[in-house]
């Protein structure tokens, strides 16, 4: 696997649309990419994938250490990440401080991707995890508006993240997009907001290159409409 | 290079806003596939690369065998084409018919890339060529409005082409897009309506993977706004 470049399996709109009852081994996303970010069978929990190590991180908060040869994904987006700038800053307003510290340290990157990570110590985190679907086909929405979102403070952790030049909305998120994982790989979620506990260590690599799977044989993936809803996938995961 | 996976360099709404004035040897292109479409620089004419053969097709409609090595270009789709289903099929009402007959073979593959070749002899082909910028950064709707159009009857040739679903439009272009070059390979260009005479071999293969590789220390395309012009797309390209 080459380093630095996004390998995606399946659409963000494939999810708003419900698609996510079968998928592929994580195995398989793991020999393109040992940093990332998807989701389960079903939508159950929020997944991060840190230095080729994979956590499901459940609606209740808790996080589960997961065997890539058993589970299967219908999406994630990782990376062979090899960050090409390093830098220590303060992030106190977290999601917008980080959005300028990405514009200033990358201003040339705006159309392309960048693989992000955070580790330090956090004042405060916000994070969401989704619980799963009640129904195969039940869209991304509908499972959000169940999801629980949970505050840590005082947590030492990682932040895993990508961002995405606006022409990939619906491929997947246009922005930033970042889940977090606890040092002690405990507890993680979708982030929602953040604030930094001062310096933490920012990683960070242009991608440009998107290798796109689509699902092969998935009635699902088939017979989606695959509408872009542009502010559903903001107001989910943005 | 595996066989039919898209491999694409740039993106069509780069060209909209004029980026084409750097870009890549096309036989790196060729290193990925030997059956697509493209540009080259400036918008200089039509590509079409038929069995690994690369063609720069003139505004005055004649036809130019490209040397890989020394032409650059700042957007092509190639594919290494192995047709999985072959048929042979009278295409009176040629796009809309080819438009049903993809639709008819491949059902399940509407949110799935297709690579398509027509070989036989047409009764009348409608197609048109661009004849390149002005001046650099100069919009491909603008270039396009003083593209040249020509109408051959009668001829025998090979129309090259790719389906692409709806969420990549922007990237590429959404729905059938179709390049033709004669037999004695003299003529051609982009496609506008096609009537066949008889039957022609038709020859299509389902895309599962996108591979998309954007320019890299390319001020144009780095500074470009990449707002994707959907209507003047299909203007320019339907």
């Amino acid at each position: 696997m080459a380093t630095n470049e996004v390998y995606q399996y399946s659409l963000i709109s494939a999810l708003m649309d419900g698609v996510a009852s079968n998928g592929i081994p994580i195995s398989q996303i793991l020999s393109h990419g040992d940093h990332g970010l998807g989701t389960f069978q079903n939508m159950v929990g929020e997944m991060i994938i840190l230095d080729g190590e994979v956590y499901q991180m459940k609606a209740d908060g808790s996080v589960v250490h997961i065997d890539p040869e058993e589970t299967i994904t219908p999406f994630a987006t990782v990376t062979k990440f090899q960050p090409t700038t390093t830098v220590k800053s303060t992030l106190r307003d977290g999601k917008k401080d980080l959005q300028s510290l990405l514009d200033e340290l990358h201003p040339e990157a705006r159309n392309h991707f960048l693989a992000i990570r955070l580790d330090g110590a956090f004042r405060k985190i916000e994070f969401r995890t989704a619980g799963g679907q009640c129904r195969p086909r039940e869209g991304m929405v509908d499972v959000c508006s169940r999801q629980t979102t949970h505050t840590f403070v005082g947590k030492r952790g990682t932040v895993v993240g990508f961002r995405c030049p606006g022409y990939v909305m619906g491929i997947n998120v246009a922005g930033d997009h970042l889940h977090f994982i606890s040092e002690d790989r405990q507890r993680g979620g979708h982030i929602l907001g953040f604030e930094t506990e001062g310096e933490v260590r920012v990683g960070v690599a242009v991608l440009s290159r998107l290798n796109l799977e689509l699902p092969k044989g998935d009635g699902e993936f088939d017979g989606a409409r695959l509408a872009k809803d542009e502010e559903g996938i903001k107001a989910v995961e943005g």
